[in-house]
């Protein structure tokens, strides 16, 4: 039985994204979801061996990375990519008020916050908000609550048996998150392959030189994200998605060079990208 | 008299830096602090000339950058960095609480929640942590309730007469914060150049050109940072920092070229760097 850890409790996108994930599969495999109540304990269960394999956000169109996901992976060095997830992201209100002015409180996930803070700062001025670790740990305090509301999945509403105030909230129709599928088995290949580095510290220029390489080889980077070392301020981590399959010659032969450039290198995983943003509603 | 906004209410690191800003000012200025509730309503305000200049966090040594902070610059074009400061962030656990046992519940600003997530996991691994706008709300709601505690700075603990029951608290000793100081004046040239750019889409290898614009004449880029556009995944704005002064010549070459290889490029400043993480304790 294949054991998918996810972001929970029950109902998180996160949740949405495994199951999507093993559904995927051919054959369908016969699995199980196992909640877990940070984005690090999920990939440390996984690295840990107590599920198979995780499924984690790393990048929403609207707010960008999710850091806990880069920084853990860049950790975690026996984990590797298996699979990039793009699903569309729409959110509700969800809330046992009867109208948006009876609503004084708003609680989400950070990220579903920021997501909707247009709408919100149009129909809930006033609302005090409130973030929460997950989607769904919001819904967990707002039953019989009316002055209470959260934002999450119409697919959570539903799970809590809650009612949906108003739907879609986001900002942005075009909202859309990408996941991972990581394990610590070796990434397939495919379309994506992803990186991370550190650089030698103090040598002007020492992140052009990586990207000349790639950039020589006509290999596209669809991506580069900076994220800081935690040693001193100024310093950072590169994770770098390149539009090649890292089992070609021409991508070996540029990991070879960046490894010689650089302070570390993390080969994160080569892997195809499964876009369903554009079929789903 | 100078009217200096920051992100509220009192007590909060950005007023701490409001506050360090006013006071290196050669000569000493008459001032006035002004607290908004959020990052974008802030710069927002100088924007609109209801405050003359806004003190603003960029970048934390341990959780990066604010996106808050990029993404509202980007949008407000008139606005410009005059100063960079950087101060050293010390995180205290304050409450009413006698005994940290008896502590269920801490709230703060999610970056200063992060900072502290070790000693949280280590000291308080059962409590909820709930995410405010700021360090000092998370103050507002913690008197006369043992069960709850808040992150904020000894500053904001004296300043709402609230206890101290652990200092420091934050993970990394050498957490500091990066904060800028802009207003619609043109900035005065300086040490560093901050730009911001967003690419023609679909371009192969868009981004290592303007880089290796830089690279070629020798300018040191201290830090890249990419955000998202919003208009669809995959797509970036990039924040690059250099180590050089705009009003230099071979600044102003790299510019015009650079101009020419972008969609769009926002000059955001250039300025000097008063960095006092190592002085204060």
């Amino acid at each position: 039985m294949l054991s998918i850890a996810h972001l929970g409790p029950a109902g998180t996108y996160a949740e949405m994204a495994a199951l999507t994930y093993a559904r995927h599969q051919a054959p369908a495999p016969e699995f199980q979801l196992r909640a877990f109540r940070s984005i690090p304990i999920t990939l440390q269960a996984v690295a840990a061996g107590e599920a198979d394999v995780a499924v984690v956000p790393v990048e929403n169109s609207v707010e960008g990375s999710v850091s806990a996901t880069l920084d853990t992976l860049w950790q975690l060095e026996p984990l590797q990519i298996q699979q990039a997830l793009i699903l569309p992201i729409a959110h509700a209100l969800i809330s046992t008020a009867e109208q948006l002015d009876q609503i004084r409180v708003v609680q989400s996930h950070p990220q579903a916050l920021a997501q909707c803070q247009t709408w919100l700062q149009t129909y809930l001025p006033q609302a005090q908000l409130i973030a929460m670790n997950s989607t769904s740990e919001a819904l967990q305090h707002i039953q019989d609550q009316p002055g209470m509301a959260a934002i999450a999945s119409r697919r959570a509403a539903e799970l809590y048996q809650l009612p949906i105030l108003a739907f879609p909230i986001n900002d942005s129709p075009e909202n859309c998150t990408r996941f991972w599928v990581v394990s610590p088995h070796p990434s397939p290949g495919g379309a994506m392959t992803s990186l991370a580095l550190s650089l030698r510290r103090n040598e002007p220029g020492a992140l052009v030189q990586p990207l000349q390489v790639l950039s020589e080889r006509h290999l596209n980077m669809s991506r580069i994200e900076s994220r800081p070392t935690k040693r001193s301020l100024g310093e950072y981590l590169f994770f770098i998605d390149l539009e090649a399959n890292a089992q070609s010659p021409e991508v070996q032969a540029a990991l070879k060079r960046i490894e010689a450039l650089t302070e570390h290198l993390r080969f994160l995983g080569s892997y195809d990208v499964v876009d369903l943003s554009r079929s789903a509603t």
